[in-house]
């Protein structure tokens, strides 16, 4: 299976990163190589991928925000849960996962893994059914990070035991009778933060297996934040309390 | 000038605090009045808005993600500065605003509305010109906390002196040599935050004018945060401030 990654960062990380084989290289023809497309094309020839300056309607057929530049590849490649427990222990820091329970939302699960990768998180398991996967349109919206994180597909809740065995912590973003504000809870040890889908929240089975339930405080009208800001300010919040205390 | 806003929450929202005019109200005739539809319809009903059940085809035609409903409403209701000012003074909390410096993207826009909304920001300067105003999209992509939210479309930089004038703290989020960790500034007193724009940041001006630029601290591989998840840290980080030290 193959498929085409477009946007200028999106392309760049995938070379950069090399986790995928790389089949052809499509630029338009009109764009001229300079910052990050130079910085592409210079990958491109020293790893010997064909590259074709083709019309911007090719490239158009092909998504719609390509910025010039779509990249034939290989698909998003998955890792399993022990890879991601093994950089843990080569990290030697606490364990810092993200688990997704059911995002649909493209934008909010590419955003999601953005800010995962920039918080430092070992790995990420997102569900094996239903929700979305890592498909070209997420690794856009993380703006290609996902290309640098290690995701797991696979039942969550066999996921959430895993890491207990492992010694997580296991905080579920949620809002209910029983959750602490997210400011109360310490995340400086081994922790795994689950974010639910938007709208509904953490599922019950889900849930019952957190050690804790976070909120986020807030103070307006509206009822809630976006999944992926929720999730992104626990993600923050997580990692300055566990700079500031290692 | 007349707009459709789209979406349960988007219409809820726009009914429930009444500050645009209502024109006709349109639900897919097949859609069940449970849960917020059930809401929407009693509040037209109250107010004697004029109900039309239509075909899903007909709703399709104004916007994609209808979710089977759509108000006929006049434009988004814009302030002027003094208004916010004024909600300043009477709420007896120091000043709290955010500040867009061209934001392009709607999706991004409507979450930091939204996320404005929840952190209890008194209101919003957005800039009069080339960047996004607050049109429908922006509206369902802030889930109708737009509707909540006083927002000002003004000069930027004209925005920054009167706040200043009025004793605001500027904090500005970019990264560069002077930028300071957020961790390590205050934003418990009178308080703007500035966001800049996805990929180029502030504007030399605007930046100038700030009396902080901040950063948040970053650990991974990948350039930079989303700017509406950057921009809802900070004001997540305001907000938990000056709740505690109030």
């Amino acid at each position: 299976m193959k498929e085409w990654i477009t946007g200028r960062n999106p392309v760049y990380e995938c070379l950069r990163v090399e986790r995928r084989h790389f089949f052809k290289l499509l630029i338009n023809k009109s764009s001229s190589a300079k910052g990050r497309m130079e910085d592409i094309l210079k990958i491109a020839q020293r790893k010997q991928i064909s590259v074709e300056a083709v019309d911007k309607n090719v490239l158009s057929k092909i998504a719609e925000h390509h910025q010039g530049i779509a990249l034939e590849t290989s698909v998003y490649p998955y890792t399993d849960i022990n890879a991601i427990l093994d950089r843990v222990e080569q990290s030697k820091n606490p364990m810092f996962i993200l688990v997704i329970d059911q995002i649909q939302d493209m934008q909010n699960l590419g955003t999601l893994i953005r800010s995962a990768e920039i918080f430092g998180v070992h790995g990420m398991i997102i569900p094996a059914r239903r929700a979305a996967g890592i498909t070209p349109a997420v690794v856009n919206a993380s703006s290609g990070a996902s290309e640098h994180l290690l995701i797991t597909q696979m039942n969550i809740n066999q996921a959430i035991d895993e890491l207990k065995q492992k010694g997580a912590w296991v905080v579920g973003l949620d809002m209910d009778d029983s959750a602490e504000s997210l400011e109360e809870i310490n995340l400086d040890g081994s922790l795994a933060v689950v974010v639910g889908s938007e709208g509904h929240g953490l599922r019950r089975l889900v849930r019952e297996k957190c050690d804790h339930i976070a909120y986020i405080p807030m103070m307006g009208k509206v009822a809630s934040l976006n999944a992926a800001v929720a999730g992104s300010i626990a993600l923050y919040r997580a990692a300055v309390n566990r700079k500031i205390n290692s």
